[in-house]
């Protein structure tokens, strides 16, 4: 169960964000659920903002890069069941950052690591990670997450 | 109908464009259409350049985005017919920015409130924004575009 | 049949890449394989690294992503046999650039002029194509590719 694997790593699932106005935080088209970018927000604030520099700590990048995944597990929930999920397809890592930042791989990592330890097998994802020169509210990072569910 | 909907907007679609040497504007796989990366072309020329800063005039950066779409739009009725566009799965919004300009959500909705006018609920859909250092040709903003359509 | 088409265009595929500690470079999904974002590495080495300028080689560039999209069809055989590769669905090319570098699309079609001579009418693909501030390891390029297979 999905359940029973977050709440062994200590994961607990957010309120699911209210949908916006004009978009929705979770789109499902047959078996994939398309996540909107997420951003690290913790209990309604970001825990990360400003630009990965080579000098800032990585580990932060990776706990907020995490939170963004977390988050949009809890979106995914507004469109399908939390134990449909079967896996991740894909993800879209974006990591705000100065030109000599060439690290965003490590930072993407935050996310990717967690997510075999809740899927298993159908955890493993592609990816892209790339640096951006800025991101909605100052964020740090930005998540755009693919999910399988079964039909 | 779609164009029924268009047409009390007062949108009208421009002559789709014409296949390129090496990719194409819009590939059908599956009930999925892919529209390339559009850039707020307007009658041949693009409606905004140069990256977005804090005090630039977001109001212009939404008309320009709310362009992309309607040229994506365009785009699809090469591979289907417009009628068979069920709704809106993902948008990918790049706002060419300075590293201090962070409301990218804002002229992502520019594409984003035009939507479900057209496609009712089905034109609900998932979205990443980010800020990039530049696109082609210097366009400020640029969308690529993933439509859902009966089969 | 692919491999004839490669023989004849003077590619030899690279061995796949190991799989990675926590995403993979390629995943399927239905139809569809997922390519990772690829780096333009040849011989375990970058072949270009550091930011376009508005005076630097596109040639170079152009060269640099048809090694990403090389590198990502072998990537693609790891999930799939390489003559069920149908074609390609959507490229999603990113270049590290200077704000003043705005020929994105010039050096995403070293990847996109290839593809045809590969799959043929298949092999024509959506696109998106943006200037990034960095990438990681300091690429110049990355690339993520969807490939369509037959079931």
């Amino acid at each position: 169960m999905v359940q029973d694997k977050l709440q062994k790593l200590g994961i607990s699932l957010p309120v699911p964000p209210k949908p916006l106005a004009a978009y929705i935080p979770a789109r499902k088209s047959g078996n994939l659920v398309y996540i909107s970018g997420q951003l690290p927000l913790k209990d309604g604030t970001l825990m990360m903002t400003g630009p990965m520099t080579p000098g800032r700590n990585i580990e932060e990048a990776k706990a907020a890069m995490k939170q963004c995944f977390i988050n949009g597990l809890s979106a995914a929930t507004q469109v399908c069941d939390l134990e449909s999920i079967k896996g991740v397809v894909r993800l879209g890592a974006f990591v705000s950052g100065t030109p000599d930042f060439t690290e965003q791989h490590l930072v993407a990592n935050g996310a990717s690591e967690i997510i075999p330890d809740i899927f298993g097998d159908q955890g493993y994802h592609a990816r892209a990670a790339v640096g951006v020169s800025s991101l909605p509210l100052d964020a740090t990072v930005e998540l755009e997450i693919l999910f399988e569910i079964s039909e």
